[in-house]
C-alpha cells in the first residue's frame, strides 16, 4: 500500500499550492485552461494525496490504482499533482505548453510519468478505464479505476457508450467522476446543450450515483469511501464545482475556459492577483515575488535555449528572409479562420444557410453567422460537443433544401464523424460545408491530440465530396463563398495562426483551378513582389523547379522562391492547389513536363497531399521525360505543443527548409540530366 | 391531406401482403434481413398506410411527414411499403440487392422515390430525423418527423447524442420508433449489450415515452395518435416486437437477422413455408404458387440480362482465363477472413490476447478466438454495435499489458472510430490490432454502405499505425500472426467474399517485404504456375511492365500476367504489396527502374493505394529513366448492391479489364520511347 495520509487541513493546503502553481504555469505558457483546471483541483487532491494507491517513485507498479483523465485539456491540474505528489519536482511544471517540455497542452502519457493515457479529444477516457478495470477483473487484480471526466464532455456519445458498458460488466471497481462546473466554451452547459438531469441519466444507465460539493475536502473524502463500498455495479461522483474556482476573476466567467490571466480583459486579472485569491495572508510566506519571478524565469529560460537551438539549426543565408524581417517584402498576418468568418458573415445572409456550433463556435470564427446580426440566431444551432451528432442534423436540413455550415477544429470534424461524412453526407450528396479549423502544426500550444495532419486523405477519397485548402484569410473568405454556392458536401481547411497575407482581393480564384505564382523581384511588399494567374492563362516561362504546396504553406513556398532566386538566381513556379479536388491535373502534368523538377510542401503527414499531387503527375505526364520529385511535410510523427513558429522551424516547414530542399532536388535533377547525356 | 385510411382489417391484410413480397424479394435476393423486416411490418403498414400525410405521385411534396429509417439493412420492409403505398409496382422490389436496380441492400434515397436519406450504417437516423424537425419549425411546416430505430442501434452513442439533442430543442414534432425485438447479430440484445431499461433512459434524457405491442395494429393507430398530442418534447414508441413475426421457423431465431429462408439451417425451412404461415389459409387464393414463380422469374430475369451485360462489356481474349473457366489453372477460393480466423484461433493461445465483438462476430470470424476454446470466452468481449467503445476498451486492456484484438466491418472499424484509433491507440502507441474485414465492393449485395473502399488511406497517414493487406486467406493467417508479434497498432484489411488461394504455406511471408510474383507457364493449379519471392531475393528478368497491388486483387493481378503474356507475349513482374506501411519502398522504385512500366491495382477508390506507391516511385526513382504509371481501382463513386463477381465486372476490377490497361500502358510507354529516340 502506498497512500499519503494527509489531514484535510493539509489537503486544503496542498490544494491551495497547487492551483498556485497551476496558475503560475499558466501565465508562464501565455495559453492554457485556467477554468477546468481550478474546478477539478480540489477532486485531484484528495484522489492523489489521499484515496488513490500509488508509489511515485514506481509509477509503473501493478497495482497501483488507476486515474485516467478523460478531460485531457485539465492537463496542467494533472501535472502539478503529478508533481506534488513526487513524481517528479513541481517547478517542472511551469515548463508548460513549450517546445520540448514534457507538459505537453494535453498529457502524452510516453512523455511523462503517473499519465494513465494520453487525451485531449473528449470523450475517450472513460472506454480506457472500462478496458482497465475489465483487466483487473480477469487478472484479478484489486487496483480501482478512476475517470475524471468534464460535464461537457457527456454531449459526446462515446461516453454513453462507455457508461452502457461499464454497467453491462458490472464494474464495480470503477468510479467515474464528473466536475459538474456547468460552463463549457460556448456558454453554460443548460444552454449550449443540456446535460441534465445528469444524475437521472447515470441511474438509467445503471450507475450508483453520488453528489458531492467538489471543494468539500471532508466530503470528497468521505463519497470516494462510499463509492468503493457500491457491489455489482460502477459508481459515479457528480462534483459539483465552481469553474475558475479560488480566483476571483475567473469564477463562474465563461471566457476564461481557456486563457490564463490577461490583463483588463474582464476587470483587474493578474497572476499576482490570482496568487493572492489563492493563497490570501499566506501568499507572501508561501510564493513571494522572488519565487514567483524565480518560477517565471526558469520558463523564460527554458524557451529562450529552444529558440536559440531552432535557429542555429535553421539553413542559414546571405539575408534574413524571415517575415518581416527587414525593412522590405514586409507581409500583412491574419489567421485564415478570420476569412471562414468574413465569408459566413455574408453567406448568412441567404435565409437559407443554417450554422452548427460544437463548442468552439467563436474559436473558428463560426460566431460570425449571427454575430452582427442577432436575428440569425434562429437558424444557428449549437449541438455541443458532439461531432457526430452535428453533422447528421445538418444533414437532415441540407435534406429540406437548406445549405447547412458545421465546423470543429480539424481533426474532430473529419475524423470523429467520418463515417456520418461519408454515409449521410457523401452517399447522399447532401449540401452540408464543412469548416475545418486549426489544420497543421501551426495550431501551436494546444499540442498534438489538436494539430489536424490527416484531413485531406480522409476527405479527398470520399464520392460526391470536394476539398480546398486556402492559402490565406483572402483566399478562404472567396473560396467559402465559392464552395457555398456548389450542390454537395465540401470541406475547407483552414488555420489557427496568424499568417501571411499574399494575395489580393483582386487576384484571381476559381474553383477548380491552380494559381501560378511567379516571383518578380524585391517590393516593400511582399505581395507586390509576385505575379498570380490561373494556371490556364499561364504560359511556360522556363522555370527551373516547381513548387506544389496548398493552404498557408503557400506562403512559405512564396518565401522560399525568394530565397531560391536571390541566394541562387533559381526560378520557381508555384501551383497553389487551393482546390484539392476537384483536382487541376492539367496544371500539375503542365508543370512536370516544362520544369521537370516537383516539390510538394504540405502542414500535413507527408504524402496525405503529395501523393495525390505524385499521382496525378505520374499517370498525365509525357513518359520520356526526365522529372525529379520529392516532398517536404510532417513525417509521420505527430505535432507537439509549441510556439506556432517555432513549431514551423522544429517540423521543418518553413521557407528556409522549403529552399533548401527545393535546391537539392535541382541539383538532382540536374546531375541526372549529365549523367544521362 | 393525403393519407390512406384503411381499417385495422385492412392493414393486418396489407402487412400480410407485404410480408409476403417481402420474403419472396429476400428469397430471390438469397441474401437479406428477414428477422428485422418481419418485425417491422406492421409498423411500417400503419405509418405509410394510416398515420402519415404524404403523397406517393408527388414524393417531393414539402408538407409531407417524414419517416427515416435509421436501420437501413431492414431496407425491403421498406420498399414493400413503399410498393404498396403506391410509389411503383410493387413487384419490382422482387429485385431486391441485384445490380443495377433501384433496390439497393440498404437504402439509396438518390435512386428511389420516397426514401428520405440513405442509411446502411447504425446510429445515423435520429440526427437527420433531428434537422428535419428543426427545419420544420424554422419553416413553419406543420409536418411530422418518425424515426425508425432498432434496439440494438441504441448501442451506438451517436444515438443518444441525438436524444440528448431533440430534447434540448423541445421537437415535438418528433417521434421515435423502435423496434425492439430484442435479438441483434450475436444473440440478445440483453446478453450481448443491455441497453435496458430503455424506457428509462429516454425518461432521463427528457422525451415522453410511450410502450405497445408492436404487432397490435389497433394499438400502433392508437398510439401514434397519442405520440402527435406530446408537447414541448419529443416522444419514441418502444415496440415490442418479435424478429421474424409471422414466419414460424424465423421467429425469435437470432441465426434468421441477416439471410432469407434457407432449406435446413434451422428445421423445414421455405419460401413455400414462409408464405403458408403469413398468409394462411389465404395463401393460394393471395399468392398462388404461379405467382410466386412469376415474381421469382421477373428477379432471375434481370438478374441473367444484367450478367449477359456483364459478359458483353468484359474484354475478350483469344481464350477463357476466367476462374476455374476450363480445365487447367485450377485454383481453390477461401475468404481471406477464413484466415483472420485461423491466426486469431491460434494467436489466441496466448492467454495475454484478448478479442472483442461489435455484433458481427461470427460474420468476421472474430469468433474463432473461442469457438473451439470456450475457456477464452473470458478474454472476449462483446461490445455491442459501438465500434468507438470497442476501441479504447481495447486500448485499456492494452494499456495494460495485453494484446487487443477489435474488429468490424472496415467502413465501421477504420471511419466510426478514426479520432478514437488516431488518438487513443496511435498517439499513445497501444498494442490493439484492427481486423477491418469487408473490404472492397466483393462484399456484394449489402452495398455501397458496407463496402469498404478508403480504409488504405484513412489508416496509412496515422503515425505508429502498420497497416496490411493480405491477397488471399493463406496470407491473411500468417501476416495477421506477424502483426500480434509487432508493438503497437495495425490494421488487417481482408474481405467477404471468397476469392482465390493464390500462395502456400511455404510461400515467403515477410512484414514490411514486398513479394515478387512471376508467371512461369500454365499448370494444372493456378498456384503452381507462379513463383514468388521476397523482394530482396528477386534479380530482374527484365520484364516488360510491373503490376503492383494488395489484396485479392493481387490473383487477379495473377490472372492477368498469364492473359499477357499468353496472349501477347508480355512478361510481368507483379509486387504483392501485402504490407502498405511500413512499405517497401526499393522494390517499387526497383520496379520502376527496371521496367519502366507500373500499374498499380486495388479493390478501393482509386488512388488511395495507388497515389502512395506513385509518390514511393517518383521520389525514389532515378531521375532521367522514362516512367509510365497508371492506375486501377473504383473511380470516385461508391459501390452498389449486387453478387460479388458481377460488381467485380461492373467495376472493371477483373483480370481481362488490368490486362487491357497493362497492354495500353506499354504501348503508350513504348511509343513514347520511340518518339524520343
Amino acid at each position: 500500500m502506498h497512500q499519503f495520509d494527509y489531514t484535510p487541513e493539509e489537503l486544503m493546503e496542498k490544494a491551495a499550492e497547487m492551483r498556485a502553481y497551476n496558475m503560475i504555469a499558466l501565465t508562464a505558457a501565455g495559453s492554457g485552461h485556467t477554468g477546468g483546471t481550478l474546478s477539478v483541483m480540489d477532486i485531484a487532491a484528495v484522489l492523489y494525496l489521499k484515496v488513490i494507491n500509488h508509489d511515485p517513485a514506481n509509477p509503473g507498479w501493478d497495482d497501483r490504482d488507476r486515474v485516467i483523465w478523460s478531460a485531457g485539456h485539465k492537463a496542467p491540474a494533472l501535472y502539478v499533482t503529478l508533481g506534488m505528489a513526487g513524481y517528479f519536482p513541481v517547478e517542472e511544471t511551469v515548463k508548460l505548453r513549450k517546445l520540448g517540455s514534457r507538459f505537453e497542452g494535453h498529457p502524452n502519457r510516453l512523455d511523462l510519468p503517473g499519465i494513465e493515457v494520453s487525451t485531449g479529444s473528449m470523450g475517450q477516457g472513460l472506454g480506457v478505464a472500462v478496458g482497465s478495470a475489465l483487466r483487473a477483473r480477469l487478472d484479478s487484480k484489486n487496483y480501482r479505476v478512476y475517470c475524471i471526466l468534464g460535464d461537457g464532455e457527456h454531449q459526446e456519445g462515446s461516453v454513453w457508450e462507455a457508461v452502457m458498458s461499464a454497467a453491462h460488466y458490472q464494474l464495480d471497481n470503477l468510479t467515474g467522476v464528473v466536475d459538474l462546473n456547468g460552463l463549457q466554451i460556448d456558454g453554460t452547459t443548460d444552454t449550449v446543450m443540456s446535460i441534465a438531469p445528469l444524475e437521472e441519466k447515470y441511474r438509467a444507465f445503471g450507475w450508483e450515483v453520488f453528489n458531492v460539493d467538489g471543494h468539500d475536502i471532508k466530503a470528497l473524502i468521505s463519497v470516494f469511501e462510499k463509492a468503493r463500498q457500491v457491489k455489482g455495479k460502477p459508481s459515479v461522483i457528480i462534483a459539483r464545482t465552481i469553474k475558475g474556482k479560488g480566483v476571483s476573476f475567473a469564477e463562474n466567467v465563461v471566457g476564461y475556459h481557456g486563457i490564463p490571466p490577461k490583463d483588463g480583459r474582464y476587470g483587474n486579472e493578474s497572476l499576482e492577483r490570482a496568487l493572492a485569491d489563492i493563497l490570501g495572508e499566506k501568499v507572501n510566506d508561501k510564493f513571494p515575488p522572488e519565487k514567483v519571478n524565480h518560477l517565471l524565469g526558469i520558463a523564460e529560460q527554458y524557451r529562450a535555449d529552444v529558440e536559440s537551438e531552432l535557429n542555429n539549426r535553421l539553413p542559414a543565408y546571405g539575408n534574413d528572409y524571415w517575415w518581416n524581417g527587414s525593412g522590405i517584402m514586409r507581409v500583412e498576418m491574419d489567421p485564415t479562420r478570420m476569412g471562414f468568418g468574413r465569408a459566413l458573415k455574408e453567406t448568412g445572409e441567404d435565409i437559407d444557410t443554417i450554422a452548427f456550433g460544437a463548442d468552439i463556435t467563436s474559436s473558428i470564427k463560426m460566431d460570425e453567422f449571427f454575430k452582427t446580426n442577432p436575428e440569425r440566431k434562429q437558424r444557428f444551432f449549437n449541438m455541443g460537443i458532439a461531432e457526430q451528432n452535428m453533422t447528421t442534423v445538418a444533414a437532415g436540413f441540407a435534406k429540406e433544401g437548406k445549405t447547412s455550415f458545421i465546423g470543429s477544429y480539424g481533426v474532430f470534424v473529419s475524423g470523429r464523424n467520418w463515417d456520418q461524412i461519408r454515409t449521410t453526407l457523401c452517399y447522399n450528396n447532401l449540401n452540408v460545408k464543412i469548416a475545418g479549423a486549426h489544420g497543421g502544426i501551426s495550431v501551436g500550444p494546444d499540442g498534438a491530440t489538436h494539430q489536424a495532419l490527416e484531413e485531406i486523405p480522409l476527405m479527398y477519397y470520399l464520392p460526391n465530396m470536394k476539398l480546398v485548402v486556402p492559402c490565406d484569410s483572402i483566399e478562404t473568405e472567396k473560396l467559402t463563398k465559392l464552395v457555398s454556392m456548389i450542390e454537395g458536401p465540401a470541406y475547407i481547411r483552414f488555420g489557427r495562426e496568424a499568417t501571411p497575407v499574399v494575395t489580393r482581393e483582386d487576384t484571381p480564384c476559381e474553383f477548380g483551378m491552380a494559381n501560378i505564382i511567379r516571383f518578380r523581384g524585391i517590393r516593400d511588399n511582399f505581395d507586390g513582389a509576385f505575379d498570380t494567374v490561373l494556371s490556364a492563362d499561364y504560359a511556360d516561362e522556363g522555370e527551373h523547379l516547381s513548387i506544389v504546396s496548398c493552404g498557408p504553406m503557400v506562403a512559405e513556398a512564396m518565401r522560399a522562391a525568394w530565397i531560391l532566386k536571390q541566394e541562387y538566381g533559381i526560378e520557381t513556379r508555384i501551383l497553389n492547389i487551393h482546390t484539392v479536388k476537384p483536382l487541376d491535373v492539367q496544371s500539375l502534368v503542365r508543370a512536370a513536363d516544362e520544369t521537370g523538377v516537383i516539390l510538394t510542401v504540405e502542414e500535413q503527414q507527408t504524402g496525405g497531399f503529395g501523393n495525390i499531387i505524385a499521382g496525378a503527375v505520374t499517370r498525365g505526364r509525357a513518359v520520356g521525360k526526365p522529372l525529379a520529385l520529392d516532398m517536404l511535410g510532417i513525417n509521420d510523427t505527430f505535432g507537439a505543443s509549441g510556439a506556432p513558429w517555432e513549431l514551423m522551424k522544429k517540423f521543418g516547414l518553413s521557407a528556409e527548409y522549403i529552399a533548401g530542399m527545393a535546391k537539392d532536388l535541382l541539383d538532382k535533377y540536374r546531375s541526372s540530366l549529365i549523367k544521362t547525356e
